[in-house]
């Protein structure tokens, strides 16, 4: 059965940081590009671009600005784990090294594929509301989520950031991005270094789901 | 390859609409949760909580406010084609029936997945930024994407759908939803009355992405 399949790929979704510079192949780069372009949007708008950089120079300046907000991230992620059991913090340990790695070598990975939105071509149906609005990225991390998905099937390591999105400005003029369009995520791609994809620690569905009503086990 | 598996499921995840009232079984259900669970949120957090309403009176209720959303939006949507050729306005039309159809069946769909998220478990990395913000999603519409996906291998139909975020605190107060807890996407999942899946109408890679720099083809 088909689902299975997937269900194995989702399973083993994990954000993968170390990265090897050897080239993605063609071929799979267009298999990739293709699973996001399949996802669904809003109106079937795609009011999404993506920018697949290659250019050692951009990368590396993105590398330069992504470490400046890495490192003030990791300052606050720390005290999230301070009062945390010994064995729990040396895997947010572990975590932050591969996030290091990633901000050192940001220029090496092969691909930073740079995700772009036009709000005009979003129906941002929770604009009204009296807090952060998020509908807009219903058109934009579903098909950030199919290339990821495509990623780890072809076994290419990735990780989803959104740090960079501080320094928009600055992105948005090293890579020449249009008027009214935005940043949404910056994905490194590339070969795992080590085992790459395996399984994930996420809360279970009894935590995550509930039925009919708020806080009613499923 | 178990990547044509997935690519097969992603190439045909259309819209479905029409959905029978049949129920869908706890173990399919009990999968297609999972699959949500395993998605990557930001920092891991999971700021995301799914209600699965099944209760026909709460679904009903959301099918009322629906339904003045849809057929507000159907009047904008059919101005984007009044002047499109008669060939694509048929299209469209079916597209708008199969909607009409959703709105006046709310209530017999056997599940609505209503989707919740909390903005102090996210770090809106583009909450300076002068737009609409969308970061937020990026840990919201991964799990959706994979609930979806789940559902299309599940030979489940579904769409994702955001108009129901116009009338967010009616919605709160009829499913009891916490302080902080706001809605994302009203995602109502069946078995397809027709054919339900089949292969999408979406742009051509070569539209979508560029190649280091803006515009720059692929």
């Amino acid at each position: 059965m088909s689902a299975n399949a997937i269900y194995d790929l989702m399973r083993t979704q994990r954000a993968v940081r170390r990265l090897k510079p050897d080239p993605i192949p063609d071929e799979v780069l267009q298999r990739i590009m293709q699973a996001a372009a399949w996802a669904p949007t809003g109106g079937n708008r795609q009011p999404w671009r993506i920018v697949m950089v290659r250019d050692r120079a951009s990368k590396e300046r993105m590398g330069e600005l992504y470490t400046v907000h890495w490192d003030n991230f990791v300052k606050i992620y720390r005290q999230r784990w301070v009062d945390a059991p010994e064995e729990r913090r040396q895997k947010e340990e572990r975590t932050i090294a591969a996030g290091d790695y990633l901000a050192a070598h940001f220029g090496d990975c092969p691909v930073v594929a740079v995700v772009c939105f036009n709000p005009k071509f979003m129906a941002v149906t929770d604009a009204g509301q009296d807090r952060v609005s998020v509908v807009g990225g219903g058109s934009v991390y579903t098909a950030v989520q199919n290339l990821m998905l495509a990623c780890r099937a072809e076994g290419i390591g990735c990780v989803l950031t959104t740090l960079l999105c501080m320094d928009e400005p600055a992105v948005r003029e090293l890579l020449g991005i249009d008027a009214d369009w935005y940043t949404a995520a910056h994905v490194p791609m590339g070969y795992p270094i080590a085992g790459g994809y395996g399984p994930t620690a996420r809360m279970p569905v009894s935590d995550l789901f509930y039925s009919d009503t708020w806080g009613n086990p499923i």
